[in-house]
């Protein structure tokens, strides 16, 4: 018997393995695996999305620091965000949970309280669901169903040369409330008897804690008459998420270092733990932000957004996928992404 | 801090818990929680069914005699299963799994290779998923989409006294299955050259490793022009499904023993372990048979089936769900179902 170490594989790797067995054979079924949510036909003037998401106590969470409240919000919100992703509306959710006995019923009401929390605030119907006993830590598993305009739908693959990239809120301020959070844990443990020193970092660890999905985005876009040629959401960081766009569209992309939005609050703590924010921005993970792609058209229409940054453009060269620095260099952007798989 | 520990509650009191914090509010919705599956309109002739499940190993599953491929198809399986118990057909279907190192890659070819299989005989599409690391066991997640007529579809509520309890296939023999699987584990780990004694209890232990979802019946319903007044598919046995069927309907119903259809093997191999079959019958959980009622004027149009048993009928007394023994005794059923949580 042959055996291959999943580390050689990777996540990206397993998941093209898998995606490659799979090829839809329904009518109904527009595109299966390999967006941000599948898309299925039903009939209408308006695709149904789907999207699943995983979280893993000890992968995804840690306990010590996530209090349940925040994290049934954030499992609701990070599947809401693919649906997004497809300039989508989110309608169901469905959440199994597998947990053990070491939780306690008031536990459980403080995770679903979050889940309720999520629901009000995304306008999203908890429809189905399970419960189960997990012989060890915690999982939640929810699935987001969404709907969109047939003619509104936003892939990862529409990009074309020229397309202004865009990025909404800020990045790299998740994974830096991350690090704040491990921080504090190992002090904690070193000196149990320590407060803990997050009031100044409240945005941050808010970002890594809480992070929001950006439906607002899909709205504002609507009402300003923009359909994005493209669009992903900000999991795994900047860089792989471009990438993802370039790879699908079949473009390159010219990323300009001084557009890509940082708060200053990631600034001040990226100084602080010594590392670059840039780094943190283009490869953190986690911020659930939109990277999406307009015509050169649309730019007027949302220039003065608030919530936008216009980071570049697209070329047709898929060969160049670069970031441009400050001073004028060019460096091909990499993914680090999030590599659970090797830990 | 007040803390209650989650075996007060039970698996059924847990999900009544978190059922009543929720209460769809969109009116696409109109079923959440509390059937097979969530039901939502998408504005055309048919309702779109969802239906959701986890798999927990060292709860619902034991790797160490459950084959990844029986594995993989059983978690797509249990799933149409929820999708046909609606009177619907399942579409396509997403695949979450939490997987550790101590899997191969072989090992999850296998694992969805079982997927695939299942895909190909229920004729459904994957069309999305997520892999994650465990720090444990493995974990799957399916969540499963269907559609139905409006006109067709069954909900556990819908049943009207006098109308007759039908079930499809056998009931018990997975049960069965699972104590022979579990014996087996038992002797082997006692004597390790001991060569697995299970060719003779093949179909037991099919039943228990790779159940079907009997989609089958739900086309010949339709051929026959039956629509069931009221459905459910038996997960956690007769008895807890028939209470769940009375519940929801208001109704109470009469059970005749010697009606429940038990296989032969069953049968043999009860009395190897001294069970009583009715009791596996009533309360051994995991048949994925269909548990339905129709009106009395439907009866001659599938009374030949060789697929159904007509196992008793409905009443207006929902204080009398009972089983009629073949003696002539009636006996309140009670249901035992699962409790994987007070374990």
């Amino acid at each position: 018997m042959i055996r291959t170490e999943l580390s050689t594989l990777g996540e990206f790797g397993l998941i093209e393995r898998i995606n490659q067995q799979f090829t839809p054979t329904l009518p109904q079924t527009i595109k299966g695996i390999g967006d941000d949510a599948a898309v299925i036909d039903t009939g209408t003037d308006e695709y149904l999305l789907v999207s699943t998401d995983m979280l893993v106590e000890g992968v995804h969470f840690d306990l010590s620091y996530a209090p349940l409240k925040h994290l049934g919000y954030k499992a609701v919100a990070v599947n809401v965000s693919d649906i997004a992703a497809m300039n989508g509306t989110p309608r169901q959710i469905t959440v199994s949970v597998g947990l053990s006995n070491r939780f306690s019923v008031e536990a459980i009401d403080e995770l679903y309280a979050g889940i309720q929390a999520a629901c009000e605030a995304y306008k999203v119907d908890l429809v189905g669901g399970d419960t189960s006993a997990s012989r060890s830590g915690l999982v939640i598993s929810v699935t987001a169903i969404g709907v969109v305009q047939k003619d509104k739908i936003a892939y990862r693959s529409g990009a074309k040369p020229n397309d202004i990239i865009c990025v909404t809120g800020d990045l790299g301020a998740s994974y830096m409330g991350l690090q704040l959070l491990e921080r504090e844990k190992r002090e904690f443990l070193e000196n149990p008897d320590m407060q803990p020193q997050l009031e100044e970092k409240a945005y941050l660890v808010g970002r890594q804690l809480k992070p929001e999905a950006r439906t607002d985005i899909v709205y504002e876009l609507q009402d300003a008459g923009v359909v994005p040629t493209s669009m992903i959401d900000i999991s795994d960081g900047l860089a792989s998420e471009i990438l993802h766009l370039c790879n699908q569209s079949g473009m390159g992309a010219q990323v300009f270092e001084e557009n890509i939005p940082i708060a200053d609050e990631t600034f001040l703590t990226a100084d602080e733990f010594k590392v670059s924010p840039l780094t943190i921005a283009l490869n953190g993970g986690e911020d659930y932000e939109l990277l999406f792609t307009i015509q050169q058209g649309d730019y007027e229409k949302i220039k003065n957004s608030p919530h936008i940054s216009f980071v570049g453009f697209m070329t047709n060269d898929p060969q160049a996928v670069e970031l441009v620095t400050k001073a004028g260099g060019r460096f091909p952007i990499q993914a680090q992404g999030w590599q659970h798989l090797n830990k």
